[in-house]
């Protein structure tokens, strides 16, 4: 169809769908940068959806009900911008619209989580949005076979373009949902055939619609600009038992000279182009005005979505009060009261059987005593179920069979499974771990450090952590790990060294609301260090003393989670020559830093030679053994330096030196 | 087929295929450790394909014209190391199997490149094999039509099971050889149904066969046990203009009591069931016994390779001197004669124009030179080729009409983009770099790990290296990736100031052969910082001194890249309170670690402050500020602490902090 019979067969539609195009055009041509194209492309299919499909309520954005829509395109931002002033969300105004991309302003270049209600989730790094989706339908799935269908009763929408769909994660993500036959998870793609270096076809000839329907899913198929046939495609994708994708035919920054064009797909500031899309769509008002019918027709279906709010809101009042404050914590992300004396409880057996256990067996331990008490988490792993000890006895499995399950199987898609807790975290009501072997954080990157960007919960369950991996092999053996995660900002990173330790660990992740937490778990087997019950959890300082020097202090070795043990031997070894050492347990690096100042001279005070031992690169120990501002002590490091190699652990730790012997050797020779 | 059955109908065939699975359960028992199953499955496939169609000569291992074969699926390690023991490659001896992940032994846990002739790539994380593939088959087209069919001309074969195709890489492979038509490729899919948590149905339904061919794939099947079937499967792709898939279908762990279970994935060293699998076989031998029979039967394979070996050394010979030595040139790896003259040339041209660009835009200009002297090098990038500025006039584009071409669009796929640049290094004769954003290191980080691991020259060309990105925001600027890469071993991070800087960057990437280089480059315009034209490649340094102290000197400013400019007026601001400042220029930190300690300390000596600027996070940065052993200065940084933020980039270096001002303040503090 042609700009003007889409005009004439539905003018109200046309007028609506142009109020995104014009915001677009003109926010773009204000901030000098962003990208046109996408949102007048999709502003059909968006105002559809917006109009008689999604359940929404601008006055109470994050009424735990609502429909989700997810932006994966996210760099066609002013079109969720557009959608949330339009339809009257009071934090987008169209103050904050003319000050797209501007510093301070909420409307920021890719859609931020947490700058603007209505923005589900963070997007822009391509296929994320898709694989987050995927993650909101479990989560939503989950709890409505708790909590039933008065409660819990919506869908997830997303729109995704030909980027997301060529990125890798979004096969790992229609490769889940379709396996969990997600049908409340509807994926809009907006098809023009258009990416930035030209069109699709100089690098893909991928058919879509076949690709998505091998990988067990509905298939349809819309003009992306009739509102009457977008209409018929959702209609049907709701009715399905399958995850839908509607393939939605579009045009590229319909109606503008660089209409179907690369150049169409970046910032359309050019005056006279400008003018002359706008004198295409009819539409004769100023920068950035809306005329009042038009915002009145977005208004009202946002009016619509408070009667169904409402309606929901009487439904939950009903269910008795225990029941309405547990639907309130799950959805705050609080932790239950009965935690803390859980977490004890492990700790205090810990420290009686003084049990010899990997930390990824302790981490099972405590998720056996955590889950029974937590019915909001949902474990899973990326295929190493057995080796990452995520499942617990009562979890049972999450299937389209039986969806009160809470362990996923996520198969061998350590990306696809990070960004699908991250849409679990972000549906809210359900908390997410998910292991994999921590060399292939490297896999999980793009999601893991958007759980530290959105600031969401999100625990890692990363074992395996070192060259104590073995027989595997470098391939396996993460080195630069812990210090690619500890350069993540707000991001905590914890290597607990026994059961306590960990029990400690998991209790900062599982009452931690604003962060994602990475537990480095040992495969091999490590002593229990904490000799004696403390209700105090020590790993939420970050760094203790484990053991106190005897004689006169001159030497402090630090370590982490399985080279406690070695900091252990060398203590002994250097005391018996009369050289006094402290061992300090350093689980947490950034949990430390954000100790007071008194805190931490007291743990590493000034003088003492440091040492610190860990099975990776010696990159971000520095701060620890020297001080940023330096001059506060002599220093050495044993850990690794290069790639590991393939052998039984214990010939590793010796060839690469990572020994007590080697730990003294290195203090002594700075005394 | 049973067994039995399988025995009776081709003997020969049979008892080569258990020479595989008796020689995999033996080293797996021996070493208590490996995965049996595998091996055993894919014993068959391997066998046909060794027998009747891959081209190889195990006593020219590296041949250039061979073809190249591909294990995927790395765990199943056992299965390469017997097929080149049997077929006679020197180094994989007896002894070496017997030691298979023990120290020392090149029979590694997953097989590794560099330990073998004969493994053509390091596998082990799923999907990165099937993905190298497709720039081996890249690399293959591209020389062939430059050089003839008489000199290069062969098939790359890779076995990949449900991992490497559950794996988003994978996609991003498949869609890539699908578009590129690379029928030279051909991937035998082990379609056994089992990964390490159960049935492949627990996580996946996808139909493998019509996912393949909606991305543009000949796909085929066979029964994976029938040599006659895999015969005729593989026959057929050969004939196809398309990459073809096989699916194979097999059992895991054949003939084990494990066959058909998640426990046949892993070690079976159980001496009953091992036993009386051997049995089954019919295999009445001694541990590590292969029959002499057996064992010739095997080695004749390989002497049918020795002689087209032979045949293609003629045609070789029959070349010219000139063009002999430009073959063996590209495939050392080793940088024309000319490109010394041609980077002196950019930067004497520099030293004379001072010209304010972006570093991105220089590298531009150093390639616009190199490229036209180096044919061997191919370029391409992520989706952002008019960003990235990797594309220069003369190269064209690859594509199934012209294989010349020397650009590959690689698509929304930077994982998918560095595996295949990791394959194109492994297969040798060409030198590729690929560009995409910086931040999005964090979706190819699983193959830039194995460049590291590998040891090879792949270039990624990193722009909008930090908050100069700008608008797009915190989802697409780098603040931490400087630092995972610095802590990645065998890599070099380069981060240029102006054009003369990213001259040396690129000589030096260009000359490397044993690591890869990741050149960090600015959006954002940069001063000319180089004023005089030095023939010596000061970047090969990794730092150096670029601006004395007038006055005594009293503050060192170290930075790089984009912050050069910054440390410069710092140090203009301190010389005019009478502060002696020095301004060093830290391009490469692993490279100024390689430099002897005399260099180290004439440019950094001890004494002085020193105040590191760099728009990135500080981890990294002590060794240099404080020196490893501790108390060699007071230090600062100026930098980045968390994520940035969407708004014009002048905004967000004085929003945080990285200013002249602030870099002048903390040294001030410390004086």
């Amino acid at each position: 169809m042609d700009i003007q019979t889409l005009r004439d067969r539905h003018p109200d539609h046309w007028k609506r769908a142009c109020a995104i195009r014009t915001l677009t055009l003109d926010a773009v041509a204000a901030a000098n940068s962003g990208h046109s194209g996408m949102p007048m492309g999709m502003a059909d299919v968006a105002t559809v959806l917006f109009d008689k499909h999604l359940r929404f309520d601008p006055k109470a954005p994050r009424w735990a009900d609502r429909d989700r829509f997810i932006l994966s395109a996210g760099h066609g931002s002013m079109l969720i911008y557009s959608l949330l002033y339009l339809t009257g969300y009071a934090d987008v105004t169209l103050e904050q619209i003319k000050n797209f991309r501007q510093w301070g302003a909420i409307t920021a270049g890719h859609p931020e989580f947490g700058h603007v209600a209505g923005v589900e989730t963070t997007t822009g790094p391509l296929g994320q949005g898709i694989a987050n989706a995927v993650g909101f339908a479990i989560a939503e799935e989950n709890l409505r076979a708790r909590w039933g269908a008065k409660i819990v009763d919506h869908h997830t929408y997303v729109i995704a373009g030909d980027g997301c769909l060529m990125e890798g994660v979004s096969q790992e993500a229609i490769g889940l949902a379709g396996k969990q036959k997600l049908n409340r998870l509807i994926v809009l793609w907006d098809d023009n055939g258009i990416t930035i270096d030209g069109k699709v076809s100089i690098a893909d000839v991928t058919d879509q619609k076949a690709r998505f329907a091998a990988s067990g899913w509905n298939v349809l198929a819309c003009d992306g600009h009739d509102p009457e046939d977008i209409d018929r495609a959702i209609t049907a994708a709701k009715k399905s038992d399958k995850p839908t994708m509607i393939a939605c035919k579009t045009h590229i920054a319909l109606g503008h000279a660089a209409q179907d064009t690369s150049k169409g797909h970046g910032a359309l500031t050019d005056a006279g182009q400008m003018a002359a899309a706008k004198a295409a769509y009819g539409w004769d008002y100023a920068p950035f005005e809306i005329p009042a019918d038009v915002k009145a027709g977005w208004e009202a279906m946002g009016k619509r979505g408070a009667a169904a709010r409402a309606e929901w809101e009487a439904r939950l009042a009903a269910l008795s009060p225990a029941k309405r404050a547990e639907f309130a914590r799950i959805f705050a992300g609080t932790a239950p009261a009965k935690l803390a004396s859980v977490i004890r409880g492990v700790k205090k057996a810990a420290v009686e059987a003084a049990p010899k256990l990997a930390t990824r067996a302790s981490s099972e331990k405590v998720l056996a005593a955590v889950n029974p008490v937590m019915p909001e988490t949902i474990g899973g792993s990326a295929d190493l179920t057995g080796s990452n000890n995520t499942k617990t006895a009562d979890l049972g499995v999450f299937t389209p069979e039986d969806r009160k399950g809470r362990y996923v199987y996520y198969g061998i898609r350590e990306h696809g499974m990070a960004a699908a807790m991250n849409g679990m975290a972000l549906h809210g009501g359900v908390r997410p771990y998910g292991g994999t072997f921590m060399c292939f954080t490297d896999y999980a990157r793009p999601s893991m450090r958007l759980s530290a960007l959105m600031g969401i919960p999100v625990v890692y369950v990363m074992t395996h952590d070192s060259i104590g991996l073995g027989e595997d092999g470098p391939t396996h053996q993460p080195v630069e790990h812990l210090a690619m995660s500890r350069a993540t900002p707000n991001t905590l990173v914890i290597r607990p060294a026994d059961l306590v330790e960990t029990a400690e660990a998991w209790e900062v992740a599982l009452t931690e609301t604003k962060r994602p937490t990475v537990l480095a778990l040992s495969r091999q087997n490590l002593p229990a260090v904490r000799k004696t019950h403390t209700n105090t959890n020590m790993v939420a300082k970050g760094a203790y003393v484990l053991a106190e020097a005897v004689a006169k202090r001159q030497v402090i070795l630090i370590a982490t989670g399985s080279e406690i043990e070695i900091a252990l031997k060398a203590r002994d070894a250097l005391e018996a020559e009369g050289i006094g050492t402290r061992v300090v347990s350093m689980p947490c690096m950034e949990l430390f830093a954000a100790q007071d100042e008194a805190y931490r001279r007291k743990v590493l005070p000034p003088g003492p030679v440091r040492v610190a031992i860990e099975a990776g690169v010696r990159q971000g120990w520095d701060r620890w053994l020297l001080g940023q501002g330096g001059r506060e002590a002599k220093a050495g490091f044993v850990g690794m330096s290069s790639f590991g190699a393939s052998a039984p652990m214990e010939r590793l730790y010796k060839e690469f030196g990572i020994t007590a012997e080697n730990a003294v050797a290195v203090a002594k020779s700075m005394l």
